[in-house]
């Protein structure tokens, strides 16, 4: 299985908007990449990183997960636009993208 | 719930031994936190970007999934010795630890 992760770097003075990316932004991606194999989503909400009293990396973060890659990148190749268009809804964030293969 | 994200990552000259790491170490961490509330994990390996073409921006990953934080906290009190330990047999990448709360 695929996961394509999307980080949102912690970065001071930047916004993020929790409530919206969790209840309009994902919602929104899964209805328009669901028909082309997107099985499910997680939505992450930083909270801390691994040293005591350090700030989380990612301030908020998606897992997609797909049985295969072209299945992403054909949907995304049909809606990317959309999506993207999407985002200054709630951050000014350049996330970081990273597609993995589940291995276990 | 609790999502603990260890992402490696894609360092020139360093190395990552994929099949260490999801044979040997991750069972590991399973079994000695397990016992404190661990209850499942994942197991990434890195293929692309973004962007066309783009490496990806984690060699690996790994996801543990708990309940509450203090259960990973305690868990950790007691094996992390252990378990930091092993991680030279698989890499000399020092990694980015991520604590999240999955809202959805």
């Amino acid at each position: 299985m695929i996961r394509i992760s999307v980080l949102y770097p912690n970065e001071a003075g930047k916004k993020f908007d929790h409530a919206y990316y969790k209840d309009k932004h994902m919602p929104l991606v899964f209805q328009r990449l669901k028909p082309f194999g997107m099985i499910r989503y997680e939505v992450d909400k930083g909270v801390a990183g691994g040293a005591p009293g350090a700030p989380a990396p990612f301030v908020g973060a998606c897992h997609l997960y797909f049985n295969t890659l072209p299945e992403f990148q054909k949907g995304m190749g049909q809606h990317g636009q959309e999506l993207m268009a999407d985002i200054p809804n709630y951050t000014n964030i350049g996330p970081q993208i990273q597609i993995s293969e589940i291995v276990s």
